[in-house]
């Protein structure tokens, strides 16, 4: 990777000196080309360094160096030991299993619509748009595009699995630190070295992908300046290729998103009726055959397919914000200009390894209580200095005065956007925190609700997440509106980049839930006693929270990021005004803001039939007495089996819709439709988003504030009707919801990238 | 009413024959100006007669001249009798109270808002709008919108009262001639009797509802003439004036839709809760507190609610036609050409009164599998016969060409959009019946999840909902794009009118349902026996099948009444483009799109408040055994209370949301960000409307699936789940699903009607 990252660098250099002088009218920026080439290669490697120095340090684990190894290990039983060793090895080879068996389908994904998009691209662009010139070899265009294509869907096929090999590799250190301090009753080591663990785990999978999100876009833009050469007149062909790196890297993350959250949710549900609401067998109990399904659930859905979400978030912005700046005058004469959306993320990762350090070094997490502010104190920090770093930048990276969308703008009004974006992620992130955790009055009324039953329950859930699209739907109206009155469609862009930012700290954050949620569960299976899952427990409780702030961030960020995607298709098209009252805009209006139902509907049918499947093979398994009675192990491979097989067919009619939709609007119905299709996907698709994730949190959240002995506690009638809430929220808030995101970020990408070929 | 319309055509006449000469250039009708006033009132007092002919019919039940007296009397002994006449006086009288209850509300209302609408549009009339100028009397038009809303509200309060009264008064009648040949063992004759009975009902309420909604606006059009004169010049002057009627009809609508809404729901659901799930006693059981509120909720919700509401769409529609007619240079020369809209509705009246004989003469429905058939055949038969009429209506009462719109069109273009939404509303109406029906797969689908318990059954439901969208959405897409092609912004209205043109049939056949419904009501509580239940049981189950099928309708006829309005809204204030670009309106598209959650979660938060409230009561009275047992009779009246004053008390916040959205961010925020709001609610409202009522719809025959002895039959465990589902539906199918329909309709004519205060 080092390697890899200074052959750019040296590759970036010698590019960068072939750059043509900027026309004399605009004043060439503070920050050279070089140096803003090194800024982003710098912060790399010192971002992808940091990242493997815990990566290194969590390798240790087993060994503590410099700790009282015999404490550990006095606590931790052989048999303990063992079984973990057991359980790890099965869920790193069921989630192996399970992504290579997604990556056969992305390959031939990959192979296939790549071809589609050579021959499409190829044969649209030898014909010109509108008074836009045709390019000059567009099967080389084309060509380049697939390359791009190829390098983003690549990064992100690698950047999930490592995601996913991190977070396997932590879970049971996390679950083995928990007992540090254990015997002499000394809970406060326990508490500091698994949030510790689980915190280095969460920081090496965010670091890591950012860093290589950030080095292999550049790689691609430097790969097709060599072709096209840097010059201002060439900049609009350039970065349309470069734009195919989004689209690689949406198109994976819609598998992955979608793939991991239908295998996670069918392996969750399963397990839970067959188990947990008809046997009465505790969540994680061993002896129920879905178990290591589930642990494999949480690593490929909520890791590695939330990785590749956000890093798509990160290449669609940076390719949205490349198409509209090429556009511009002043900015398409300069590197360091045309470059300044990888500087913000570039900066952002600089911001965050300072911020991390707060929470890795002497973090003094002692308790139960301390863990959920100390990462919402990483979030709040890493905003604070990310707002200061990119005032800096914005003065350093940016003209003083520049034309984008043919609106007149300053580098202050430019910072504007960014800041923004990044304030109103942290404001929707902190709102949805409001609704979904039970320390404020929703969850506690949907909690209330629960003891007139199951419905109750269910309607005030509901009406919880049609509530909570309040405030980020104002917030996101505010910041639309400055962010385009500042800068124009780079306005909208540049306001995804801020709140994709402070993304390495945010990717952190998201993976520590899941880390610590499965060293719970390893704790469970390995019978490591009650104390040990009261840490574990405490330490998965405010990942879930932090979780639902990082869904926030995320919805946030793909309603910024389709924005700006579609300002840059409709720039490409040369749709000058997109008119409501035109029948082909309004039909596409009603279409696509009828599509989320159409794919939410999919994905949770696609849950509920997985979940049957795992139900069926967890039903016939439980026949055995000796299975229930403990003295048998159960075949975890059969569900394991089940669940892989059941996503991967399941996956592949929204994915299809999702990809197909605007190609089809496109040929058949023409640019107009496809206008009004996609503006209608992305309002009606963010509230659902937020009303699904919200509503699915918040029934999470009552059941485990009537588990901590609220309205009759665990076992009272009350509790049941959470539980039927909490299982009905389930493909809601990790399937349906998050993949939304995928599916208003993806539409539109994909109608930038063959926009060529709907204008004829 | 026989005299004002005598006195009203008698003004018409007069009217007609000041009329100006057309210009020279546009030839007449073939259908004189003083012919379509004939058509106008004659069919409305055809029409009403119609109406008035079976209430009579009706009203001479107990007595039954020609029929066999004694036989009904003998199975009906006088203890039955003496119930059903106890408990239709207590369901009269609380109906009568919640009503004038609700009526003093909407008289404040009515007053207040009428100020404010008289001095905002004085105000801001005096100030021309773009290159219009102002009108020359500017107070005195505010005046005359003043009193066009106050008869547009007048006349809805007097609908949904009298449509109330034919209810009550027929669901007891309905029960007593069920046992018509029944100590015989004749049942069908007690089905002939009592589907004859009940449909009658309907058809008074549906003729009557219809027909005094043409009387009071033609009435309106020819006060306001009065003043303006008739003159082309005058014309969009005039029918400004006129829309106001369309905001009181629509306004006293959704007070009616909300609060009802919230009171059958509060009422059902609190009933359910606490009776059949919490105490296992059976629906609608006398020894149940909360029965008679139920029955009433039927009444003051489905009937008095939705034929409000579908009174506000005939009002609307018809307006929004007259407002973009208006501005036509040929179609304002000629009343005939004007009324148009009015003459396609009294034609509807007479294709109406066709197709109900032959369900009220000779039925021949004589077994439950008969009465299905019956009610759908009424909707095709219309459906037929209207296309005809409405071919020979355009032919003499349209000119052969003409502009609107600034677009030149024909008179078959029009008809083509007549047509266009004829069909689409049948088309979607059919559809609804497929997602809703337990006939089809996708209610079995979901009745089969109830066998893995209520999480599964509400996952499955939810997403039956979310699917069934698509249908709907692509006929009313096709249709959008024809009507838009065929007549510009003309075409929406005419779609909806073609909807609504066969709108008795609709009202008579929705009406029916509830009264069956609350005849099954009266059995049960009047202790009539197994078989009569049986006989009102298989009435009400085809009724809910063609509710599900109105509701399909409802929802249709809305989305092109607010497309017509929104139409209207920005021809008036001149923005001949509304770009998704605009950042305004891009703002305003996503809070647009938020509105329809927010107001979800404020009517089901308030059914779940309102049903609490009563849980809370009736469990007090359960307290009691001797209440149990069965020897006390409850105390029917506190629920009664309880159920109006929630219902009114939460009915004022989503009122006000939907009336004050496009005030508050006309006034703030200006036209462009209305100009966004409006699409943005209308097509998200449109889509939760669909999923919202046939999610609701599908629980609700899923639960009489099982309950017909599939997957383990009443009493089973999946019924168990059914049960969740189907009170979860509640307030999903008859509170926030049909007062979404309100919403998109209202915001769009307040918007309409302010229109000059958002300019300035």
């Amino acid at each position: 990777m080092l390697a890899f990252a200074a052959a750019v660098m040296c590759f970036a250099t010698a590019t960068a000196e072939k750059t043509e002088a900027p026309a004399a009218e605009v004043p060439g920026p503070i920050l050279p080309e070089g140096g803003a080439a090194a800024v982003i290669i710098l912060s790399s490697i010192a971002g992808f360094v940091f990242a493997m120095y815990w990566w290194v340090k969590n390798a240790e684990i087993v060994i503590i160096p410099g700790k009282d190894l015999t404490r550990v290990n006095e606590f931790l039983t052989a048999t303990m030991l063992e079984n973990i060793y057991k359980i790890s090895e099965k869920v790193s080879h069921g989630a192996t299993t399970f992504l290579y068996a997604e990556y056969r389908y992305m390959l031939v994904f990959m192979v296939s619509f790549g071809g589609v998009l050579y021959f499409m691209l190829g044969t649209s662009m030898s014909n010109p748009i509108g008074d836009a010139k045709a390019p000059e070899s567009p099967w080389m265009n084309a060509f380049l595009s697939v390359l791009s294509f190829v390098i983003g869907a690549g990064t992100s096929v690698v950047s999930g699995w490592i995601g996913m090999r991190i977070a396997v590799f932590c879970n049971s250190r996390t679950a083995i630190m928990a007992t540090t301090g254990m015997e002499t009753g000394e809970n406060t080591l326990g508490f500091a070295a698994a949030f510790e663990t689980a915190f280095r785990g969460g920081v090496t999978m965010g670091f890591a992908l950012t860093t290589m999100g950030i080095i292999s876009l550049y790689f691609t833009v430097i790969v097709n300046q060599a072709y096209f050469g840097t010059s201002s007149r060439m900049a609009p062909e350039l970065y349309e290729c470069v734009a195919a790196f989004g689209l690689g890297a949406s198109s994976i993350a819609c598998f992955g998103r979608v793939g991991g959250g239908i295998y996670t949710k069918a392996a969750d549900v399963g397990s839970d009726l067959a188990g947990k609401i008809e046997k009465d067998i505790p969540e994680d109990d061993p002896r129920n055959p879905g178990v290591i399904a589930d642990c494999i659930g949480d690593n490929v859905g909520d890791i590695a397919g939330m990785g590749s979400d956000l890093f798509g978030s990160f290449a669609e912005a940076s390719c949205a914000a490349f198409v509209i700046a090429s556009e511009s005058p002043e900015l398409s004469t300069n590197f360091t200009y045309m470059m300044f959306p990888l500087l913000v993320t570039a900066v952002g990762v600089l911001v965050c390894i300072g911020t991390a350090m707060l929470a890795i070094q002497n973090c003094g997490v002692t308790k139960a209580e301390e863990v959920e502010p100390k990462l919402k104190q990483q979030l709040v920090v890493s905003t604070v200095a990310a707002s200061v770093a990119m005032f800096l930048l914005a003065g350093i990276a940016l003209p003083d005065n520049f034309t984008v969308g043919g609106t007149p703008t300053t580098k202050w009004a430019a910072l504007v956007c960014v800041l923004a974006g990044l304030w109103t992620g942290l404001f929707i992130g902190f709102t949805t925190e409001y609704y979904t955790s039970c320390a404020y009055t929703p969850v506690r009324e949907v909690a209330g609700a629960c003891e007139t039953g199951a419905a109750t329950n269910i309607i005030y859930g509901l009406a919880l997440g049609y509530l909570s699209c309040l405030p980020p739907t104002f917030a996101m109206a505010a910041s639309i509106y400055t962010a385009y009155r500042m800068a124009n469609l780079y306005g909208y862009a540049l306001a995804a980049l801020g709140i994709l930012s402070t993304m390495a700290i945010g990717l952190t954050i998201d993976a520590y839930g899941p880390i610590a949620d499965n060293a719970g569960g390893f704790a469970e299976m390995a019978h490591m006693g009650d104390e040990i899952r009261y840490v574990t427990d405490s330490l998965d409780a405010a990942g879930n929270t932090t979780a639902a702030i990082g869904k926030g961030f995320a919805i946030a960020s793909a309603a910024f990021v389709a924005l700006a995607l579609y300002g840059a298709f409709v720039t490409r098209v040369q749709i000058p005004v997109v008119n409501v009252l035109d029948q082909r805009v309004m039909s596409g209006l009603f279409i696509g803001a009828m599509l989320p139902y159409w794919f939410s509907a999919m994905t949770m049918k696609s849950v509920g039939i997985a979940a049957m499947d795992m139900v069926g093979e967890i039903r016939r398994q439980f026949q055995d007495p000796e299975l229930i009675a403990g003295n048998k192990d159960p075949d975890y491979n059969a569900c394991v089996t089940i669940a892989t097989n059941a996503s991967l067919s399941q996956m592949i009619p929204p994915a299809a819709l999702v990809m197909g939709a605007p190609i089809v609007t496109g040929i058949l119905f023409g640019k107009f439709a496809l206008a009004g299709l996609l503006p209608g996907a992305l309002v009606s698709g963010v509230q659902m988003a937020i009303s699904s994730s919200n509503t699915g949190g918040a029934w999470d959240n009552a059941k485990k504030y009537i588990e901590a002995g609220n309205h009759g506690g665990k076992g009272s009638e009350s509790h049941k009707a959470a539980v039927v809430g909490d299982t009905v929220g389930d493909p809601f808030k990790d399937t349906s919801g998050p993949a939304m995101n995928i599916l208003i970020k993806v539409m539109t990408i994909v109608s930038l990238v063959f926009a060529s070929a709907f204008v004829g």
